[in-house]
């Protein structure tokens, strides 16, 4: 079994959740030198993105957009109350690659994995796998 | 030729047909267990996605969101009529992926697999490809 | 080393540059005739996109498109003024994949791979890997 299935505890109803280390260490444990990471979250009201992982206000700035795109608060005809999560899960998306070489993953100097809860707080799994190549 | 093509036609203008069940019929008769699945659409004025499969009214509040954004009737440069379905389709997005372990696609409970028209109705083609590993 | 970088030179601060012909000279010197081509970039304010690839006109619509959802002259809570450029990243991807037969991209007729350039102008690395199979 090579995907890898791990856990993380969302505390706001909407959060960028910086998993870049957990996904490295993952990586480690491995013992992948070269190929392609990927990690899938198995949610359709969460998603997973790529972006800076210095200035928390970006995260707050890319959440206040999407919100403004999809807001929580307009009427939906999903009766739930969370579609404005399943329209931000389908624009961020479910899936993100990153490159591996010498066992490092190949991210930019201020790129970081993010897992964006859209209707939180909640227990999410995020599913990792490795091609080696 | 490892990747295989298949056919939908779709019957409405903008609609998230769910193709699930052919995805998952193309991975069985690949004989593949583990590795991961790629699905990717060869035109663009249509996506891919992944989403809720329970309740329709998910993809209809995804459609209006997406209308909204890139309105249908709005005044674009691009004299064909269809920019919006090209602006909704690098929203979404041209491909997705899924990881197999034991010959299964590791979807969540909720989740399946949308082709995303933005410019129908019409025939369409998507290709998967399995990478073992 | 399997991953591939190449070296961009954007000319205007909002862009979606064809980088399908050097993708294709990356996919030809490789040798590989069967697989997955992925193409990630290492930026926090640019992105990938697949899209038509004809009437240079669709690529202005889908740059003003991201413009009115995230506009470059809103305010922001982060500092450096390019905000709008992270949320647009996050909106496109980072990523793309196209599949490999006999040698060649499985692009659709009329679709191209874009860097989108969204803080130019600048100089931009992409990276390209292909996984046999």
């Amino acid at each position: 079994m090579r995907t890898q299935t791990l856990s993380f505890t969302t505390d706001q109803s909407q959060q960028m959740l910086d998993i870049t280390g957990e996904i490295r260490k993952t990586l480690k444990e491995s013992g992948v030198t070269s190929g392609v990471l990927s990690v899938f979250v198995p949610h359709t009201t969460a998603g997973l993105t790529i972006n800076e992982n210095a200035d928390p206000n970006v995260r707050k700035d890319i959440l206040s957009a999407l919100e403004a795109m999809a807001p929580s608060t307009a009427a939906y005809l999903h009766a739930e109350g969370n579609s404005h999560a399943h329209i931000k899960a389908s624009l961020v998306g479910s899936s993100v690659r990153v490159f591996v070489e010498t066992g490092q993953l190949m991210l930019g100097t201020w790129q970081g994995i993010f897992l964006c809860e859209f209707d939180g707080p909640r227990t999410r799994n995020v599913l990792v796998r490795i091609t080696p190549s």
